[in-house]
């Protein structure tokens, strides 16, 4: 069977580019692998047929002729596991590599999004304003211990890994990340100049104008 | 080598039992696998030596003969992919498994975290206050679908994953668990009473009844 990707008929334009199946696609395009995305409307995804693939009624769910799974970092680990364009073979730099996929999404995503979700959900509250400062203290902890890490190289390891993928879409949800971090920008910047990933956003976009 | 472990010689009260290599301990106890305890101060936490290995400074970093990581989830995979006791052998398996070990971590916890750092850092601040009813009511949506799932299963998939270890150490932070779900508090007691995770408890808490 061909490889499915389930990926969302519309989202509001805050999240156009930035619904979570862009990093399977941007893993696929990374692999060379093809896929056909499943685009779900918001009764489909609340629906029970879908629960059973995405339990929590998420996107992106994903299947292929071997595995049905969800979870973006869990599906781009199994794909790393398939791609060397994703990660190296021995197990050491595999294991590097899965490392840097689960700290972009455990030990610095919760600390970005707590922040974005206080600027595009609550910015008219009154106690999300108290929360910000020390909101920002926390991310700018984690971005700085990042940036350390970085120095002067183009990836988190010695290569462009699944790793690096993974926090690259972290990082662009960062809002103003030249004002935490020069390097990380860059970083960013880097990796977002990877062909694959532009298709990758074309691919999702692609769906939302055809809406 | 003997595989090593990166824990805290000490933690305050509130932590003692909570702190994250708890995970890998539980699993290289389900496993049956023997493991040294590198029990390390502020000092040598926030050392350049240490960031080499754990780049944000924090604990569990793991390395065996083979290979050298860091972030509890990462670590668990590896050791899923080692040891049955943690994940079925077939990729169809495996992969569901990895799909619920980063749903707990990414789907479940941050929800959860959000509500505990209220509670743990930030409870006498107004904003606080104002925020919790929110976080009470995106964490209880995370915690219904979680909890629909499982229905009357006795864990996330037909047997006892690397999935079902990530998810109760989840969940055993959430504060009143019982008052969000019965279903859930049956399954966390469940997960729990295994003879594995009294072990790896029993491990941590030495560490600091010695300090």
């Amino acid at each position: 069977m061909k490889t499915q990707l389930s990926a969302l008929d519309w989202a509001p334009e805050f999240a156009q580019g930035y619904v979570k199946d862009l990093r399977v696609r941007w893993a696929l395009e990374e692999a060379g692998l093809s896929y056909e995305a499943v685009l779900l409307d918001d009764a489909a995804r609340a629906g029970d047929a879908y629960r059973t693939w995405q339990p929590f009624g998420q996107v992106p769910a994903y299947r292929d002729g071997e595995v049905e799974m969800f979870e973006s970092g869990a599906i781009l680990l199994h794909l790393a596991a398939k791609s060397e364009a994703l990660a190296p073979r021995d197990p050491a730099g595999f294991a590097k590599a899965t490392s840097w996929v689960i700290a972009a999404l455990n030990s610095v995503e919760p600390a970005v999004q707590n922040l974005v979700h206080l600027d595009v959900f609550y910015a008219h509250e009154a106690w999300a304003k108290a929360r910000r400062p020390q909101a920002e203290i926390e991310l700018s902890g984690r971005l700085e211990k990042l940036a350390n890490w970085l120095g002067a190289k183009d990836y988190l390891l010695d290569r462009f890994t699944a790793g690096d993928l993974m926090m690259a879409t972290v990082l662009r949800e960062v809002p103003d990340l030249h004002a935490y971090s020069a390097t990380l920008d860059r970083y960013l910047e880097r990796c977002l100049a990877r062909p694959a990933f532009e298709r990758a956003l074309d691919a999702q976009m692609r769906a939302f104008r055809a809406s």
